[in-house]
């Protein structure tokens, strides 16, 4: 990871932005609009959602009171672009590499920047996502399957509900990851302690529980790759407020393309609280 | 917890004494020939074995070999029965309230203290047990199932084979306790704190992956509670240690009997090395 901070560099499968400000700069000028899977290793990703000020101000109590779908890293000042606290130069309007624009529920455009789109009256809100821990999984060798494999992780609409709020209600949506029993148990450990990526798992074992008819038959992402002996485990999962947003209708919205991430300067790894100015950051190689 | 350090408090279903070192003179004096679960909340809780230099020099290499069923807490100079980085006062030969002796591999007698037995050349050895763990469960409203029903823990002979070390190998053996999904998931992370006590467990779900036939027939202990729904989830058991040491026949060993432990001053939360003589300790109540 210490190459110069503004060259990708090569990796087994693609090129890798170490810095999370290059990765930024690169999606600002459209350099990069490719999934952010893998990209700069250790920074924590986020889901991102913006919304005028009232629907926002509902979608903040439902974000607090859903912390495991929903952990909210950062939220904006109304009509600024801008979360200081995530990295000092970050501009919500260009620098993820793709968005959705939703109007009424429904899919309106998936640009590249929404410069044009910005109003007064907006709020961003960052909500921690997966891609954090199983990176910390990855570290250690444990298997992720869908990584192996290429696929996007598995994800299926629980019969849990959440705590409503406002317009924003809906059922927990959940990822499955299967893996042996002992890196099971190790993955609950280490995701314990990223509780701004989901933390630990919300189930472990028979899908059933959780009111899902057949674990081949995902709502989202592709179909599980499960090894035998594996031991199936369900994290909540940040598509759970997404899911919401999209039945409440709301006349505007604007989300992330799914896996077009908002990376940050945060360190993904220790994070257990809304992060201050003072969080760890990235650290900039000097190479 | 704040009771008068000396005086035996009233629990729902025992005397509970606070300070492990009113336990431990209780033990001395012969007030107290109990079994010690449930006492000295937060104290951490150990094995016991004696054994002679020649025999200790490879126990100690087995144990450090298999830190997860033999998890190191303490070992005395040889010759002597004292252990000051456990507890100042502590007395091995007097203050666990009922011992087990062993020659060549056969249980000899089970006296409440070893005064009368005590050699110039033995070593003894704290070795983390379940308990502390167990306090850290209940503590937090998880079921165990085997307390609750009044029960001992189940436990098991595994087809997975220590690492060798001299005269001791053989089996690893294993406690089980079946918790809801939820519980399990919960009950990993807290286990995982405390090293000392074991650590995380060593496997979830299927008998079959360690080798157990029927999980309704423990090989030591009682069968288990096993409720609808509930996970299995396994961890290394310190039995693994005692049978390794009847297994080698060795001429003359003394160990603690089961149930009956080696409560210490150190606090089982939190220790994840060795302890040093500053490691925190239980503390005193000043009523």
């Amino acid at each position: 990871m210490n190459v110069a901070a503004n060259e990708p560099t090569s990796e087994p499968h693609r090129l890798v932005y170490a810095h999370p400000a290059d990765l930024r700069r690169a999606s600002r000028t459209g350099d990069f609009a490719e999934q952010t899977a893998g990209q700069c290793p250790g920074a924590l990703q986020a889901n991102l959602v913006i919304l005028p000020k009232d629907a926002a101000d509902e979608f903040l109590a439902f974000a607090v009171r859903n912390s495991k779908p929903c952990p909210l890293v950062g939220v904006t000042d109304p009509g600024s672009p801008h979360l200081p606290m995530l990295a000092d130069d970050l501009d919500l309007r260009t620098d993820v590499p793709r968005y959705r624009v939703w109007r009424h529920g429904e899919l309106d455009d998936e640009p590249t920047d929404i410069a044009d789109l910005w109003q007064g009256d907006l709020v961003g809100f960052a909500i921690g996502c997966s891609f954090s821990f199983e990176d910390a999984l990855i570290a250690e060798g444990l298997p992720v399957r869908h990584v192996e494999a290429g696929r996007n992780v598995p994800m299926y609409v629980t019969g849990r509900p959440t705590e409503p709020a406002g317009r924003f209600q809906g059922p927990m949506v959940v990822s499955m990851r299967a893996m042996p029993p002992d890196a099971a148990i190790r993955a609950i450990v280490l995701s314990d302690r990223q509780p701004l990526a989901h933390g630990a798992p919300v189930h472990i074992g028979d899908p059933a529980a959780l009111g899902i008819a057949d674990v081949m038959k995902p709502d989202f992402g592709d179909p599980p790759v499960i090894e035998a002996g594996d031991v199936l485990v369900w994290w909540a999962c940040g598509v759970t407020p997404q899911r919401a947003l999209q039945a409440a209708k709301v006349p505007f919205a604007i989300t992330h393309a799914p896996g077009f991430m908002l990376v940050t300067d945060l360190l993904a790894e220790g994070l257990t609280t809304f992060p201050t100015r003072a969080s760890r950051r990235v650290p900039r190689s000097t190479t």
